[in-house]
């Protein structure tokens, strides 16, 4: 159908400095064939649309669909609905009570916009899905941000914004590399699925209902998952698990008010209680003392040893990036390796207790509250391991500490050798010349009830950098690996089947 | 001058219902006289003034001089001002540079308010000081007043707002007696001094330099202390002492920025590293761990012990006003009173890193900062026991945690044997029929540099019910007590001299 291969070879030796010359022809007027390179038809159209690409994506920056505060979410998803259709991807708002639809509750679960396009030419053939999510993380701290966050600001090769990288970008490339075969041979070369969730950064709350209630409609073959990393020598890291995550918040309860501080000789702190009980639960090491916390891990297999042995891994700009000068527990090597894809975490994202604004206030708190995420890998149960952390804080006889369950999700692992690996690596190979594969990513998302109910492998493939701040002040997305992943997803869906 | 014991017995005899004919007599227009109640006239015009007292608090709280924030200081500087040269006080307002006078920066020392009478008849005897302040505690957490924290919203017998108590109230209990002497008799019966400074709630920070540069003008024979607290049985606490106060803030740094939490295999959290110190400076019951905390601690003396075994202390009123259902490490009995009287203390008043706003967001913070108070006794010196706080940071090896020395003030102690103590409590019996003796409030005040530098004993006598939630949501003043406290200080400066 179109020979996108033919002058490869020209093409991946100018590619290491394909953003100069994207910046150049930019300055030239599209000017770029003056260098008389030929690169596929889809390809040619990927490199002179960016500016269409840039300006979609920044449509979707500007909506602040944070879902930690149930924000904007169904005006995203509204949005995407109206891009997916406009590039002629079939597409419908969905969702999980039919009922909700003319509701206007921020407390019910948000919709997922769905797409699906036939192959008309191979309608029998295997089925690709796209997961990604239309929500993001919220933007705080704000003082922090050099543009605002919802602006999209595009400043050289950067768009900035909460959800430039996480999920708005990577959901552009998808869209554009069918948007780009339909427009150039009015077909897709496989059948094409698309489900774009708004509670992803929450942890997708209903995604396993709603898998399960359209379970034949989601039906596919291969799912490629919502992000994938590039790391700092522009190789992509080809993922093929997700961590899971148990998020809970553990409130422990003082004096009825805040008191004057004079009387703490008599009246607990309920923020000591709560720092005695952290501090009881993991060790300097990051080790979770939690009775029996890591009786179901799953260990490494052969297969999977021998990826992480093979995968790079830039220490000192990892370092340099967080401006870190050590890696907890002082690991280095391989341990480093196996801790971002096989280590369980028990993190604090926030802490408030008492008065934290300027100047001085004395006071004994009403009450301290935490916010934990413990990262789970296979096959720790979020339900189990969060009945564990209740049994250790009765153990420990604490009172009135009041323990949430915010929400939990599996692990999840796809096999290396399954053969929709294969057709990614290759895919990604051709356009990047090199590929990193991943036995886990250190994140989480809800993989293991795709894995589950839709009975297909996932991989994740995606255009984020690296270093691009997601869930950080300043998020941004590169704009040459979004063209980049835009290519690599066109090879992709033409290699299905 | 005036007899104000004529009828004191029968006066007695009705004041626990005092309140209810309070309001009778207001419903009736001032037809209190039909009660055939003859009590001093002093007491006369400060029954028959109760809604000017109110209305000129309610001017004095409706400024928000929170000087945490450096918040209205001046303007309430102003307000006490002019109210104290209407009723007759000869005023100014001082800076300590008087270049700042003209100066709008809040981060300047705020000026104190200055009045001085001198007794005609008596002009070469006594000098009473009152010292009081201007400056109140934020108003936080907002959505748990039930009424405008600056509102000064009367409610049957209590009048609510930020510093209605503490300090404003016990401030216009004084400003009061005064202006009824003046306007009764055109004279005082001893000289009489007033401070009102505006850096109380934040430690006095300036306080001592006030007092060294101005110590001839401010010289006097005995200093009324800012506040007194009057028991749930309405008898007045007359306490001898303050506690100290060291109030350091500790900021622990992470990773430059807040980070995403799947890379907390790696990123230490500067969240667990604070709360490891934290957890290392305090056991469960209240016990500070630093090493030589507790060398300095002078013993309670024959005399303080006395006073000790003779306080009233009603622990189920106290648990049940603040909710709890025991005392830190569970003590009981005279153990109580020892605590709050002269135990240490390590308190949170604030603790806050990473997300704290509603919902899920999973990030290593990029640092958590805690607000600690410690409460001191005789003799501890705040600047050693901040060299102690850091060297035992130091000795456990924290690193990239920032130590701020906020402020400290020493302990005090009057003797019970001074005579001016004797005075204060014979002239509150006669208004309130009993008076509780106390070794030393729990709370704090800079009454150590008054004592080192005035070379004057200061006593605490006031107007505050134990249980008007000072510095909490709701805080409120009995307008019953601000009418005995104004009638006891009249017996007060009656009787100096």
């Amino acid at each position: 159908m179109y020979s996108c291969y033919e002058y490869i070879e020209i093409y991946f030796i100018i590619q290491p400095y394909h953003y100069q010359y994207v910046l150049f022809y930019e300055k030239l007027n599209y000017s770029f064939y003056k260098f008389k390179i030929l690169i596929s038809s889809i390809e040619k159209i990927v490199d002179s649309e960016i500016n269409t690409m840039v300006s979609d994506l920044k449509t979707l920056i500007k909506i602040p669909s944070v879902s930690a505060k149930g924000q904007n979410l169904v005006e995203c998803a509204e949005a995407v609905f109206a891009l997916m259709n406009r590039v002629g991807i079939k597409s419908e708002i969905i969702y999980l009570n039919p009922k909700d639809k003319n509701i206007s509750d921020s407390s019910l679960p948000p919709p997922i916009v769905y797409g699906e396009i036939k192959s008309q030419k191979n309608p029998n053939g295997k089925t690709i899905l796209f997961y990604n999510h239309y929500d993001v993380q919220p933007e705080d701290p704000l003082d922090q941000w050099d543009v605002p966050p919802f602006s999209g600001e595009v400043v050289e090769n950067s768009i900035y914004g909460r959800g430039s990288s996480d999920d708005k970008g990577e959901l552009i490339t998808r869209i554009k590399a069918v948007e780009y075969f339909l427009r150039e041979t009015g077909d897709v070369p496989c059948n094409i699925k698309f489900i774009v969730e708004g509670e992803e950064e929450i942890g997708s709350i209903h995604i396993e209902k709603y898998l399960t209630k359209y379970k034949e409609k989601f039906a596919c073959d291969g799912i490629i998952w919502e992000f994938g990393y590039i790391n700092e020598k522009n190789i992509p890291i080809i993922s093929l698990g997700m961590k899971g995550l148990l998020y809970v918040e553990l409130i422990a309860y003082g004096p009825n008010k805040d008191t004057h501080s004079s009387l703490a000789v008599l009246v607990e702190n309920p923020a000591w209680n709560l720092i005695k009980l952290l501090n009881s639960m993991r060790d300097e090491n990051g080790r979770i003392l939690i009775s029996d916390w890591y009786n179901d891990i799953r260990n490494f297999n052969q297969e999977e040893e021998k990826i992480l042995n093979l995968e790079l891994f830039e220490a000192n700009e990892f370092k340099k990036e967080y401006g870190i000068s050590r890696f907890l527990g002082d690991i280095s090597g391989i341990d480093v390796k196996k801790a971002l894809c096989g280590s369980p975490t028990c993190n604090i994202s926030g802490f408030v207790s008492g008065y934290i604004e300027q100047g001085a206030k004395t006071i004994i708190p009403s009450f301290a509250k935490v916010k934990l995420d413990f990262r789970l890998v296979p096959d720790m149960d979020p339900q189990k391991q969060f009945a564990k952390l209740q049994q250790h804080i009765k153990d420990l006889g604490f009172k009135n500490i009041n323990i949430n369950f915010i929400h939990g999700e599996s692990a999840a692992r796809t096999s290396p050798n399954d053969p929709f690996v294969k057709i990614i690596t290759e895919s990604a190979k051709r356009v990047f010349g090199d590929v990193i594969l991943n036995v886990s990513s250190a994140g989480t998302g809800p993989m293991h009830s795709f894995q589950k109910i839709l009975k297909a492998p996932s991989v994740s493939i995606g255009s984020t950098y690296v270093y691009s701040r997601i869930h950080s002040p300043n998020e941004f997305a590169r704009i040459d690996l979004l063209i980049n992943i835009t290519k690599c997803i066109g090879e992709i869906i033409e290699n299905y089947n």
